[in-house]
């Protein structure tokens, strides 16, 4: 997009955010701002495209603004770090300018719930599907950051919150059937996965305790367990009868569904992360305000190459390498 | 994308690209590193679309990455930044994927060239147009920061380079007449078009000399002019006789459709800066061994909303308040 029509959707998109207090906002050619002395810079993006990611039919333009600025919070929340400012591009059809500004304002409402500042973007024609991408730059402490490849063997593998409610909306959508969809258990569900809350807090918790390790659920808790398996060179055991599951979730779908769904179903967006056996109550408790924390496995030795074993009542009913075998 | 093949062509494009030596780099949920201490963050994005920005019969995949870099290596030059860390979203079709692994590699040879390390990115799929967007983190020093909003009556405008080039390229693919693409003076044109240089060591030296205000052409002279005139708040004469055309796009063209080219078509990425008139020996003497330096026109006064008038033979030909005019 070029010419007027630009500078009006701009102009709209910038109305629709608050004002960056400090720095340079929307409007010259970068924006600038002052990092706090001492912290390290921490920047993620992710890029959401309609059909493959979202579509237009199942969620809200407001809902699609405020879950693509979740998942890349949900990546500093993994982190450790702090928002953040953020750069948001998309893609449109010439007819879709009041969808994007509405969009703007579900991502404006959690940009302002979590202190994000929209500082800059870019908005472009196309003739395909909506694209959306967001890359978003926080700060994190030099020794607080926390990572992927520093699980050590002995320690316990925790989850904040529950698991399964976002991969069991989406279940409910492509159903389709609205007799289940008009339930009231489902709405929980629905807003799970149309507008997942990142663990901003949790993580800076897990951050403030010297925690290490820690990953954001975005693939399913299997998965995730193997990338943490596979960067730090570790075997891990993810006991699935421990899983907590949504409530809703099991009301919905039963027991053994939702632990399907919260394994390989993915987008829950809470964190899994380690703690030395030895210090899991003052964790769970310094937690306790914030979210429920549930130990799900354990690091059970060195592994070049990673591996994870699921365990149900204590026998491992499937097991592999991450990323090559489909859990 | 997703599970194995996400693996895959995320490890392929790692290995196109050389390891940063600090902080973390690809495969964590987020990038981290520490900021030169005192230096000013500055972050740009900017989303290129097929059939939109680009055509893959036009442009080759390695010439679609450099480009994808350069943009946005651009908006840091005319801020007086220095690179800088990439992020790199990219939505293909399936069978794209060779495609992009050699896209990466012309993106990787720029940042090689200017410093640039990518450590991220998002690799998704799409049933539409091919996407790349690109987001770049880089500093400045906080005193030495060029902006577009404080240029200042009596200051002259000046232009790094030549213009008219890139646009000349385009029209010489719009047109497809194999025999003039081939002649000697096309291949500059179209290099210019798919290769563009962002002029980084230019905008740090603007910056080294207390200069303020620049902007960078990629969207024709007149327009940028507007954009400086708008955000500063003043009128603007752009002496368009002064124009440093591109001697190849003169020789294709002609000098009417040629000068026609740099005001209107835009893509030259070269720098527009103000500069005190007692001070332009001294600018010139400094930007010589870099890259030549023209005056192309003069900040008259202040004026609310902004205003740029072409003059001609030393008379106004056109005028208007930038944004509504079409030049």
């Amino acid at each position: 997009m070029s010419g007027p029509d630009e500078f009006e959707l701009i102009a709209a998109l910038a109305s629709r955010l608050d004002p960056a207090e400090d720095g340079l906002g929307i409007g010259d050619d970068a924006a600038a701002w002052s990092p706090t002395p001492g912290a390290l810079v921490v920047a993620t993006t992710d890029m959401l495209v309609e059909g493959v990611h979202f579509r237009l039919d199942w969620t809200s333009p407001r809902d699609l603004g405020w879950k693509s600025l979740a998942v890349n919070l949900s990546d500093l929340a993994a982190m450790g770090a702090t928002p953040g400012r953020a750069l948001i591009s998309v893609a449109l059809l010439p007819g879709q300018t009041r969808l994007v500004e509405e969009m703007y304002e579900g991502l404006s409402e959690l940009a302002r719930l979590t202190g994000t500042r929209v500082v800059g973007g870019d908005t472009v024609r196309t003739s395909g599907p909506l694209v959306v991408n967001v890359a978003l730059i926080g700060e994190a402490a030099p020794d607080r950051l926390l990572r992927r490849d520093c699980a050590m063997p002995g320690e316990l593998l925790v989850l904040t919150g529950e698991v399964g409610a976002s991969a069991a909306g989406l279940a409910l959508l492509l159903e389709g059937d609205r007799d289940r969809i008009d339930q009231p258990e489902a709405a929980l569900l629905l807003a799970a996965h149309r507008r997942p809350t990142p663990r901003l807090a949790a993580g800076q918790a897990i951050a403030a305790m010297s925690l290490r390790c820690a990953i954001d659920v975005s693939d399913g808790v299997a998965s995730e367990a193997g990338h943490l398996a596979v960067a730090s060179g570790v075997a891990i055991t993810l006991d699935i009868d421990r899983l907590p599951l949504h409530p809703s979730a099991v009301a919905l779908f039963g027991e053994a569904e939702a632990r399907r769904l919260a394994l390989s179903g993915g987008e829950d967006y809470e964190l899994l992360f380690t703690v030395p056996e030895g210090r899991l109550a003052e964790v769970t408790g310094a937690l306790g305000g914030e979210v429920r924390a549930t130990v799900v496995g354990r690091v059970v030795g060195l592994r070049p190459g990673g591996r994870v074993d699921l365990l149900a009542e204590g026998r491992v009913v499937e097991s592999g390498q991450p990323g090559y075998v489909a859990f």
